[in-house]
């Protein structure tokens, strides 16, 4: 048995910082998004997604109203609601959601289909345009909420609407010359067919999403078919070409991570879970080479990716500009996703770690400490003057908003911060895995035995993780326990007593293995130094530059703590930094601070440019540092995470 | 009297680096713009502009084509042969010219109006969108080219026709309640109609100019009534407003320099016009805030302005992104008129200085070595790679291009170009006025004698400029050699004789006063370090940098002499430099070389972030700059103004 990851029900999330983001979730942003979708929100423009619903099911007269995706607002919410139930019973959320389920169910047509836009407001025209409409996304959103929903409350009613949609859609699309050779613009479905297939163990699911996986980008191109069919010589979005939804190859002959960056993600982790369940090697090979180039040529420090706003997409290796970063939270939501997959490829830390960099940063960046608003995208760098004035900026908000037209990003949030208890631990055979350091306990079984893990620690903040294992009964397996990439020296002890990792440890992980008794105590430590990060000098915008993080915690600066023009102070390498909790600060944060340099201002009144006498003249000031997550918290202003080097 | 330019007949240009310019621009430019306008142009998109004027004359036809200004190219190439002709006869330009202006008196109207647009396509919509159209503007430009055709040939065919013009256009628009109210979208006529009335003497001209520059930005706002009347809503160029066009505010309210650069300071010239010719204080006032903030505040170190794509505007103060810039090659020719034209509002070198450097680096850059392609746009640094892929580098050009659809760049640089000669004296009732140092025979005027300034030097690349001064008697007067503000220690001795300057000199002048006897010999040595220029910590984007400049000439690295990844590259204050001639290069110039550091790309195989664990390591290399204005004349690739400081 490979490693698995263990169901969010196993888990009992305690984390401080996870739990509260949690409770946010459920207390703010679900309420507030069921308001939303109800359109009761005064001030902000309507949803009309849940009234999409009772239209389509002949409940109410009016018209379809909002983007042709906008059921996926729904299906979001729902999933998110789902892992919240799957975490914490909570008979008045059920009760919503079950009668929510039962006006989808009533909206769902004859034939299995279910839209409410192509029921609604254009019937003759479903299936004509999969390259720019999103019929097979919001499908897949709505069976991930199936799935997640049936998994949290054991409730079929969902899943099985959902099933007779796939039933349908397999019945439509496929490689027999009667049926349709066409694939989703935007991809979600691939994964939520495999979701679907370990849901209710049809196989015809896996079938149906590796169709659409290999069928993508295949000669004669569907986008061109489709099209010469309706007879519309519209360009696709703007001039990207098929490379904007990642089909101008074939997935087998894809080596960089192109086009729109949340669909590029959403897609690969759906081969991945292809590749795995039909023990596909080629196929991996496949995704690991995306995986490098994503990682290793187009990520952002902070986990965030797709560096550019024209198409919200990837561009090219180390066009990673800090300012106008696209950046999209969902685009880190979705290399969580993918990471988590990869993960259980092979359990190498390498992909972990990138799962926690963009959890712990651009995910969390997503979203304000009380949960009320949302970035959409992700800066590094933010001059709000520029912001304002700069038509190139114009994506970059310089705080967070309530609510998007393009609701995608909140509700995206609200379903990985309610379901985080599932990227935690893993379960093998005989083996038990720790990705994750959050307070929690989770439920393990393992071939011979039922393992309860019990973590305490202080994780991101501080350096300690406790650890108590309970098997059900004296057992023989193995503790996996992650060292993350970014740590060196980490120490264990067993019951008190230390032991060598370096034997015990492969790809990132420390394979302990004993009988465990019931109450045996793990200590794992983990030296957190604050760490002067460099890029490679590929890296054009930050030649010169460092950025600061502390764990898995990437810092930056904020005109609030450091005054203006952040790009005017440098930090020396000789610079000692120091961390400093500060309880009460941002719900409790770790801040680095220390003494810096600034530029000597004075001698540049009224003066654009001069010739240097002297090497440059500067003063010392003391610099302050927060997680770059936490930014925009306070007032608002300046922003900077690549810091210049002295 | 006051100091102003001297004729451009007057002036005797022998400079190797201008001579040769002048050269391209009969040779080559002229020619091949002459045959653009009459679309002989195989591959290039067809310009129809003299087409149009045979069409407006009765002669063809067919039906306009163009953009709504394309009478101006006719105009501009007008103007550009006028300078040529003033400087050297050349009877079969001139028939050509006489020709085209045969025809442009056709195509006048009966009542004195003159656009072929509007004539030839649209006659029932004159004066009907003052804010969008560019009826006003083309008009400017024409009256420049029949006062410098007129001054060049003492030919008044075309003065008068744009005399008839200017009279009807003073029927129409003024304060008088019978008349319109408005004033032009795109400024030009403003400064034109004050080189009419010095051409002219009518006082009437100066009015006109006088009320345009004074009705601009008042209310009722003349763009909303105009709107209202056409019953257009539609917004302003984008969202963008009366400030795109300097319409925001009544011209003695503006403060700062906003909108489309060129527009913004053609206005600024024409201002600065009728301050002097009105002896307006308070609007020379306005005057003088303006250039501070566009040149303490919004201008590149190349001399380029207009920092934003979107509008081709200024954007805000010290918003001079290097790779975004949008630095049109006509706004850096804008500044030189109005540069010029300060100058001679007040005698203080600090104008000069900003001709200077705009002539010879953002200028100059817009022009390849050969004539034969241009730059629109000039940025101070590119990585073709990004220019490729990422859309708001799209308006980067990485190569000079053959002609634009839009085509203001050649032309104005054709124009400037043939008309340097008068750029370079200054005559006053008994002082001579040298203001760039050139290679040139310049024959003042003053009170007392005719003084012929014979100057040699190889300036920009070398210290020593010698002048010989021949009177025509012997005669008391003062010469005033400008001392240029980038300069430290500039030594002058008169007949071998070293004099003090620091006694003789104000606000950048040498004033130099004596009898002098024909063949007194000066010679002035202007030391040429090879100067590390700072921005000032307000410019973000050059934090941590420095731009090398020797004289008045701004160095950029290229690839093709240091390898890609231009940012890479660390110039150590300690780095010496030296400056070697290079004759065979790039037409001849002086290259900045030296040793400098870059960061040894061994330990980032695969990585795009690491945490450091000791300062920067770095390899040293070999550094070669070269003259900004002459990049991109080798093979294309990375190009970088503003290196990284060590």
């Amino acid at each position: 048995m490979k490693a698995k990851p263990i169901s969010l029900t196993a888990v009992n999330l305690k984390d401080k910082l996870w739990k509260n983001r949690f409770r946010l979730v459920k207390d703010e942003v679900i309420p507030y998004q069921w308001a939303a979708l109800n359109d009761r929100i005064p001030g902000v423009p309507p949803s009309h997604a849940i009234e999409n619903f009772r239209i389509a099911a002949g409940e109410s007269e009016g018209e379809f109203f909002g983007r042709i995706f906008q059921d996926s607002d729904v299906a979001k919410w729902l999933e998110a609601v789902s892992y919240v139930l799957a975490t914490e019973p909570n008979s008045k959320l059920e009760q919503i959601a079950d009668d929510v389920i039962d006006l989808i169910a009533k909206a769902q047509q004859e034939d299995g289909y279910l839209n409410t836009y192509f029921t609604a407001a254009e019937p003759d025209k479903r299936w004509a345009n999969l390259r720019d409409w999103h019929e097979l996304y919001c499908a897949g959103h709505m069976m991930e909420a199936a799935v997640a929903y049936f998994e949290a409350t054991g409730k079929r009613k969902l899943l099985e609407v959902m099933c007779r949609f796939a039933d349908y859609i397999a019945d439509i699309f496929g490689p027999e010359p009667e049926k349709m050779q066409g694939y989703p613009g935007h991809p979600e479905i691939e994964l939520a067919l495999v979701r679907l297939y370990h849901a209710t163990g049809q196989e015809r699911y896996l079938q149906l999403s590796k169709y659409f996986v290999d069928q993508r980008g295949q000669q004669p191109h569907w986008y061109e078919l489709e099209a010469a069919k309706r007879e519309d010589s519209r360009q696709y979005l703007r001039d990207l070409g098929p490379a904007y939804s990642q089909a101008h190859l074939p997935i087998r002959q894809q080596e960089t991570a192109e086009g729109h960056a949340v669909r590029a993600l959403y897609l690969f982790s759906g081969v991945t879970d292809v590749a795995v369940e039909t023990d596909d090697h080629a196929l991996l090979e496949v995704c690991r080479k995306l995986w490098e180039n994503v990682t290793q040529h187009r990520m952002y420090i902070t986990g965030a990716v797709g560096s550019d706003h024209y198409g919200e997409r990837f561009s090219f290796d180390y066009d990673l500009p800090n300012d106008r970063a696209y950046t999209e939270t969902c685009a880190s939501i979705a290399l969580v996703f993918w990471a988590h997959r990869m993960l259980h490829t092979e359990l190498d830390a390498k992909y972990a770690d990138i799962m926690e960099r963009a959890l712990y940063n651009g995910v969390l960046s997503g979203i304000s400490l009380d949960g009320k608003s949302f970035f959409y995208v992700n800066p590094l760098e933010v001059w709000p003057e520029a912001c304002a004035v700069r038509d190139d900026l114009r994506h970059v908000k310089t705080v967070r908003q309530g609510w998007f037209s393009c609701a995608c990003c909140p509700p995206n949030v609200a379903r990985l911060v309610a379901s985080i208890g599932q990227y935690i631990y893993s379960q093998a055979s005989d083996a038990a895995y720790v990705h994750l350091y959050v307070t929690s306990e989770g439920e393990l079984e393992l071939d011979g035995a039922k393992v309860k893990l019990i973590q305490e620690t202080d994780y991101p903040w501080q350096e300690i993780v406790d650890l108590t294992v309970q098997p059900d009964k004296v057992s023989e397996f193995t503790l996996a326990l992650r060292i993350p990439g970014w740590c060196q020296g980490a120490l264990v002890s067993v019951n008190g007593e230390s032991i060598d990792l370096a034997p015990l440890t492969q790809k990132g992980y420390a394979y302990i293995r004993r009988r465990w008794q019931p109450g045996d105590r793990i200590q794992l430590t983990l030296p957190m130094p604050i760490q002067r990060i460099r890029a490679t000098p590929q890296v054009r915008e930050n030649a010169g530059r460092v950025a600061l993080q502390r764990g898995p915690i990437v810092y930056c600066l904020e005109e609030v703590d450091n005054g203006p023009n952040l790009s005017d102070i440098i930090l020396p390498w000789e610079a000692k930094l120091t961390c400093v909790w500060k309880p009460e600060l941002l719900s409790g944060v770790m801040t680095v601070q220390g003494k810096a340099l600034r530029v000597d201002g004075a001698e540049w009144e009224n003066c654009l440019y001069h010739a240097a006498s002297a090497p440059l003249k500067t003063e010392e000031i003391d610099l302050t540092a927060i997680p770059y997550s936490t930014w925009c918290n306070r007032e608002p202003g300046e922003m900077l995470v690549w810091i210049r080097e002295g």
